[in-house]
């Protein structure tokens, strides 16, 4: 049997390795960036264009993925893989951050993560909280979609994950909100500590029960257990040590992508840093700024996902660096939408190989993007993409030579 | 030199013949169809995408080129084959199409040709007539965009035409509304003859003024003049008889699509068929449905351009053919945002060969399109276009053993 994880090299400086992740849809090279493709498709690109610019693998939204098509509609696909031929290793996240967040953010009528406004009219029962119950048994909440009650319980994150067939799996955890209160965060992490041991169990149930039904579900997952512990240093070394010695393949860090400052959000992964398993891979969820990512690798961080780059190319805000050394702190945006590119015929970058840049000039993509052409956001995807690949690759280089 | 257009068999059965046409951009097997690309891309499709399916040329439109992102910003670019990178052969029309009927659509607050909804707000002086005067000089009208002044003559379409570069060029015509009483239909179409002739003038002018600057604009432009005469035989036939009388490269037959039935519009061709020539190209302006090219060819019609096949597949309206035979009255449309689709894990089409088909569900081009991503278009695009070129392929065939 192929070992799922193996560290390759680990470097002289720092906590930064190079490793291999090892599943049944192939190799992620590590340190690894995953573009999200929340509702199983990276918005703009299909499938070959994902392999042509190098994408790894990718990440994948339970809640989103429930909601829409239904996990039942995927389990009979043949799971995720099958359904949307993202034919590379894929992770899912628990959907306890979407019912988090979203619940948190819906009130005040803002933007949900993929961008698009939610609009008051959408939700039935807009006046009580969307949350409808949080308990150590799991958590009650109304459907951004169409307002169902819904309820999402460590079991059901796990039989969730396990239809959608992922090749990496996340625990079901609580990811407070920002500020929290010492508290409340330290008693939610409990509640994730708990509710880790209930995936564990639950996973490991679904599995005997499936060894013999081939038919049915994948057998190959791996679980990585989350870190939680808010803002505060105890908490997080406390929840470090507690799911690092838990029966798990991986280990995530979350919630520091909700709200904090970015020194903050670097401290919550300093802390633990000395607890990170040496044999197991660490992911850090929703981190993707490449100087975050730059920094990061140095504590022990092997995967990361964000919606940034791909997020910032629908927008129109194009990556580009004035040299492609690592740490990367000059990499810029710049707005494709200014109208100063309106006749300007030289490439987003001179240096960069991909697609688009050895293609077409800002003057047409800024002209696809004021007229919202579709293929403008396939090109700009593929750009930002491209940049985060060579960057990642660089990275990897450095490590391999102690330089980070 | 390569000749522009050659015969390579005539049916014995009727006048739809087998031919090819030579552009600098590389060749045309017709008949052959020709999917738009409004504004210098194919909505959805990035270059590579149509190579892939075999799209022989494509079809801009001078109207919205020239307002966004300019004639001049494409000449800077060396035209539009390299601004674009469709290194097809490229036709595009002299803007009279979208002069006459976008100003005619927007006073209803209709759509326009993009599928997008015209805002009355878009649109100032919307209360006066977009079209401000429509003489023997040419069109003035409003901007759709900006409401800006515009004018369009025959000259200054050659001029836009010379500038953005595309192989086949269209001469300057005035498309009647629909229905134009005979007396204003003569009118329209005696002024189209006009223009014509100052098209072929400036066209002349503009290439003796440019042979010695290779730097500038094209040479090697084919001009097409244009059959008008709206709905009455008569006129049909006066119309073929002038046009086909002039010095231009091919013929195109305009006006056939506003707002006729399919009869009118097929008698129309009917009509003209046998004044069309047999050693130049005919063009059909705007029509593009599978079982009326099918009917057409037989009358001379060599190429078709037409939105149809793209639009409906970004309406979800995806083409499913019993058999690939022609006549392809056996052409449907499923709209796969129907809800019984949800868990259909079959291919749109069983017997298609396209990426789409060869890959995706039902049940997840439905979920796409539920979920309105990005993907959904592309997928659908690649669809319908590789079903239209298919049955193209066998309508050449079917010609070839003179089966029409």
């Amino acid at each position: 049997m192929i070992k799922f994880f193996k560290v390759l090299k680990k470097s002289k400086k720092s906590k930064a390795r190079l490793g291999l992740i090892s599943t049944p849809h192939g190799k992620i090279q590590t340190p690894a960036f995953v573009p999200v493709a929340t509702k199983g498709t990276l918005k703009s690109l299909i499938p070959y264009q994902l392999k042509k610019i190098g994408i790894q693998a990718a990440f994948v939204n339970t809640y989103h993925l429930v909601s829409h098509p239904g996990a039942d509609v995927i389990a009979a696909a043949g799971g995720i893989h099958n359904f949307s031929r993202l034919d590379i290793p894929l992770m899912s996240d628990s959907g306890g951050f979407q019912v988090f967040s979203l619940a948190k953010r819906n009130p005040q009528g803002s933007r949900n993560p993929e961008g698009s406004l939610i609009k008051k009219a959408d939700i039935r029962g807009e006046e009580q909280p969307l949350i409808v119950k949080i308990s150590d048994g799991g958590v009650k909440f109304r459907s951004l979609y169409d307002g169902r009650l819904i309820e999402f319980t460590p079991e059901k994150s796990m039989q969730f994950q396990q239809k959608i067939g992922a090749d990496i799996i996340m625990a079901f955890d609580e990811c407070t909100y920002y500020p929290a209160a010492h508290a409340y965060s330290r008693m939610a992490m409990i509640r994730t500590h708990n509710w880790l041991n209930r995936c564990i169990a639950q996973n490991q149930n679904l599995k005997i029960k499936n060894q013999n039904d081939k038919s049915k579900l994948k057998n190959n997952q791996f679980l990585y257990g989350i870190i939680q512990g808010g803002t505060y240093e105890d908490l997080r070394k406390g929840s470090a040590k507690f799911v690092t010695s838990q029966g798990v393949d991986g280990v995530a860090i979350g919630g520091v992508s909700v709200g904090e400052t970015k020194k903050e959000m670097r401290n919550q992964v300093k802390w633990v840093s000395e607890y990170l398993p040496e044999d197991k891979p660490v992911h850090l969820l929703g981190v993707g700024h490449i100087d975050d990512i730059a920094d990061l690798v140095k504590y022990g961080i092997d995967t990361f996902d964000c919606v940034e780059p791909t997020r910032l190319a629908r927008l129109g805000q194009l990556y580009r660096i004035s040299n492609a050394q690592i740490p990367a702190s000059n990499l810029k945006e710049i707005d494709i939408l200014t109208g100063k590119y309106k006749f300007d015929l030289s490439p987003v970058d001179e240096d960069c190989a991909c697609y688009t840049c050895k293609n077409f000039t800002k003057a047409y993509l800024h002209h696809l993007f004021k007229q919202k052409e579709l293929t403008a956001y396939t090109l700009a995807t593929v750009h930002n993409l491209c940049v985060m690949e060579r960057l990642m690759t660089n990275l990897r280089k450095a490590i391999a030579e102690n330089k980070i």
